[in-house]
């Protein structure tokens, strides 16, 4: 079935400069990215748009084909839009044991192939991805509830990158030994002992990814490349909610594994019908080895319990903090944070939900502005924002599923609403279940309850506290226990900066300082910025460095004695 | 009480060159060491070999001091040389609350001073360690039952290279990535979007090193000096019986560090009386971040499923194996196995366990011999390697405790003696339990109750199989599901070598290959040989990788604008 070896196209001599591009901008971390996130079709081609469009109207109600995937029949549509309509798209069925199994028997020739390879065959299913980026935007809109930009860039580009760079850092770390080497030791009398060496980079086996319901193709992305890269093979568990992006990557990371000569079952789809609870009986298979999953606290926890045989990864949730201490630009300040808040409406693992602010006021070039004077002016500044229905939809998000409706529901009950969460129309889809952010004001003594849990969704709380000394000691605490996947800070004095740096580095927490302009404490550039910490319980890895890749190989070794001829005259 | 700043001496500046070359090192993988293993008055100075002897002696019997401490009293002696007498020594007792607490409160300049302060403070230890080597070399000898001159190299050169390369990959990980960078992206409008991040290496919390009776130091120093170069502080748990060379260990770190004016508590002691039990209540520790462990498959199991807050590396038990197929130097093969079974009385966790060769025999350049015909040759080399008592004295060691002494007491009534185990008279030490290798003959199919448990001490078995085919697979399922920390084969036939290597792959252990001269399948060096695998149950670690680093320290990033009238230039 497969062609010739000499007729196999060679990706890794197409995709070696692109690889070294991406390890040496992994080392610089300045900007860089080989995706261009504007989907303009001065960019991507005249005709990209309208045919990613039309091949993801074509997935509607219809059964999604993975030619020669393993397992029988098909598990019913789970998926709806929160753009307000079923997809009815149906998947193949396999069964966890005969995905793990067919998984474990395409392991070998992945194996003896070597890093380069792999690396090579990685980066041209990235490619494959970024030119289905409009088919997976659609997708990732209609499952996450994302406006149509963020789904193109959050869901296609950005998380190309953020593959992308895992490629890079499992390729590097691959080879940081050499593949031979000989080992001569010096000897008193006579020649040296000496043995020729093979030192090979060896998968720890089967990996199970388990992805979420917001960010299928980001969070995704970088476990998938990391274990394909590092020589395992992948069986990707997708939401019920969000199948279809990750349905898309595995047909295409199957059609380039074949064309390359493997199997395509490196790869394997394990989609389950309404109701079944498939990730924590792939999780404990005894041959899973690497787990990569992104979701709810309690499974993450769960996983890290129990998927005992394995290497697990997680991102769990946290609570993101904003100390408010001084500003020099108060209209910004504003500006910036509604913006934070607005985006995909509050529906981010990097949406700040704790705004630490003195409650006697803090400075500012607007005067001094008690917590609740800054709780009035960012509610003011967020109904600014979205004062345009048009622009709101472009920039909030349908609600994703009923528990962020629920968290919602419940907020209104809790300190006191400054600002209620108000529905938004979607021209385009009148169905869709758009929300605004709600802001309530609470104390930091009497409220600790509320604000140490997490909500996710569109719910931000002003906290009035007695001084950034306090606003640095409940962030610290409150990361330290529950832990935060961001955090920022804002203030005039360098002195303040430096203790809440300190603060950030104690709580195991990456700080943002001072954002008023066009970048937001929620976006996390690939290649520059680490997505969460190890050093914090919101997560076990960071995406990505090197341990997030180190983890998932071994280097094994042999050594021979060198032939004698050569030993003898060194 | 320390000196200040300005007199302190730069330990980064004095060994950078060292620092460097380990790096290189650990890439090259050639031979490379900087620590003279042979214990010559040419290489350490005429008097070095009588003060450490004399430094040894004066521990004798007394109250070990470490000035500063922490805790309050003594733990009363526990230690009894296995060449015959107690040693006598008394520790300072410290609580595993009061130890934790007490390394937690040293963290925060250590993690301020960066990488390169903190691998210059290793080296300089490392280099204290060497001078101290003959002091560490009686202190081995008389705590594990090794030899004079493999205390001697393995306890002080060889282990002091072990932890310069922990140092080195602990060093050259946390410079992975820069210290600061900007990060500029063009806009389409105006100047480009441009931020300031700074990358800070922290470690993960106190860690905590529970080390071993047979290599207290060599098994010891890599996570010790792991842990501490990526910034967390060390609590050293010795085994009861193998105290000494650690505590020196600890006085020395502790001086290094309080002279480059950092609090000693950055390495504690925590030595426990007889019967304590203070490992497991240390390892869950919920500031105990990171554990070391070298020991028992059951302990090592009870550490990764309790230890749960912690980063776990593990160094167990396994069933190391020989596959003979085939050899063109049959008395070399002889010789060099039965030196890798004499040596310290098999009580290394690489020395060979199960030797599989085919029932019916296999081709050498001396005629077919049986299984039958090996063991009794392998016994008749052993024999003539130890027919001399103070040669054998110097190659054999000291049985190291009751549980060795009783599992060679039960080997005796397993499948055919063909060399049961002898006492040697030690010239100096006329108390000294000192024995030869046990050999029995089993079967490939009736005796694999045997062969799949681990035999640790001079205990060694020749198991015809049906085939060097069979051989290979029980090499592969023993090693996969028991683990193995060393396996071997000999063979003159390149598809053999290369079914093995590929069988060691599978199996997840590294393989030696046709060993017949000076270098032993139980001999590992550092910067050219991995010890260890996570690839297979028997460790969850290598001595040293990358894997071996990267989970102690977390990189913790902020940023913020870039000046304005900087950013709007690019």
């Amino acid at each position: 079935m497969s062609p010739n070896a000499q007729d196999r196209p060679d990706f890794f001599v197409r995709h070696r400069e692109l690889l070294e591009q991406s390890v040496a901008a992994t080392q610089g971390r300045g900007y860089w990215t080989p995706y261009p996130e504007s989907p303009s079709t001065s960019v991507y081609g005249e005709r990209t748009p309208a045919h990613g469009e039309a091949a993801f109207t074509g997935h509607i109600g219809r059964p999604f084909e993975l030619p020669g995937h393993p397992g029988t029949g098909v598990v019913p549509a789970t998926e709806v839009s929160p753009y307000g309509f079923p997809l009815g798209i149906t998947y193949p069925r396999v069964a966890p044991d005969e995905a793990v199994a067919a998984a474990r028997s395409a392991t070998g020739p992945w194996r003896d192939a070597g890093p380069d390879t792999r690396a090579g065959v990685a980066a041209e299913i990235l490619a494959r991805l970024n030119a289905a980026s409009f088919e997976i935007a659609h997708a990732v809109q209609h499952t996450t509830g994302q406006a149509f930009i963020m789904a193109f860039q959050a869901g296609g580009p950005h998380a190309q990158d953020r593959g992308l760079e895992a490629v890079a850092y499992a390729w590097a770390e691959q080879k940081r030994h050499p593949a031979s080497a000989r080992w001569s030791k010096p000897q008193r009398k006579g020649g040296p002992l000496a043995l020729d060496k093979k030192f090979t980079p060896v998968g720890r086996g089967v990996a199970l990814l388990v992805a979420c319901n917001t960010f299928p193709t980001w969070n995704g992305y970088p476990g998938l490349f990391a274990s394909l890269v590092t020589g395992n093979p992948v069986v990707v568990k997708p939401h019920q909610g969000a199948v279809l992006p990750l349905a898309i990557t595995v047909r295409i990371a199957r059609a380039v594994l074949t064309e390359a000569g493997f199997s395509p079952d490196l790869v394997i789809l394990a989609a389950e019908g309404p109701g079944e609870r498939t990730a924590a009986e792939l999780a404990t298979h005894p041959d899973v080895r690497i787990v990569d999953f992104t979701g709810s606290t309690a499974f993450g926890d769960w996983l890290e319990t129990n998927a005992r045989q394995a290497q697990v990864y997680t991102e769990k949730a946290g609570l993101n903090t904003v100390v408010i201490d001084s500003t020099d630009d108060y209209q910004g300040l504003l500006g910036n944070l509604a913006f934070s808040l607005a985006l995909y409406s509050g529906q981010m693992c990097t949406t700040p939900q704790n705004f630490l602010v003195p409650r006697s006021g803090f400075a500012t070039d607007d005067g001094v502005k008690t917590a609740d004077d800054f709780a009035t002016d960012l509610c003011a500044a967020l109904d600014k924002l979205l004062a345009d229905p048009q622009r709101a939809a472009g920039t909030l998000g349908a609600i994703v599923n009923d528990g962020v409706r629920e968290r919602l529901a419940e907020a209104t009950a809790v300190g006191r609403t400054v600002r209620p969460s108000t529905s938004v129309a979607h021209p385009g889809h009148p169905a869709a279940d758009i929300r605004t952010p709600l802001v309530a004001l609470l104390d930091a003594d009497a409220d600790a309850e509320v604000y140490t849990r997490e909500w996710f969704g569109p719910v931000s709380f002003v906290i009035g506290t007695d001084s950034t000394e306090q606003s640095l000691r409940i962030f610290r605490d409150t990361a330290a226990r529950h832990g935060a996947l961001t955090a920022a800070v804002h203030s005039t004095s360098e002195n303040v900066l430096s203790e809440a740096e300190q603060s950030a580095l104690q709580a195991g927490v990456h700080l943002s300082e001072n954002l008023t302009g066009g970048v937001f404490v929620n976006q996390s550039a690939a290649f520059s910025d680490f997505h969460g910490s190890a050093a914090n319980p919101a997560a076990s890895a960071t995406l990505s460095d090197p341990a997030f890749v180190t983890g998932r190989f071994a280097t094994l070794q042999s050594r021979r004695p060198a032939p004698a001829e050569e030993s003898t005259h060194v």
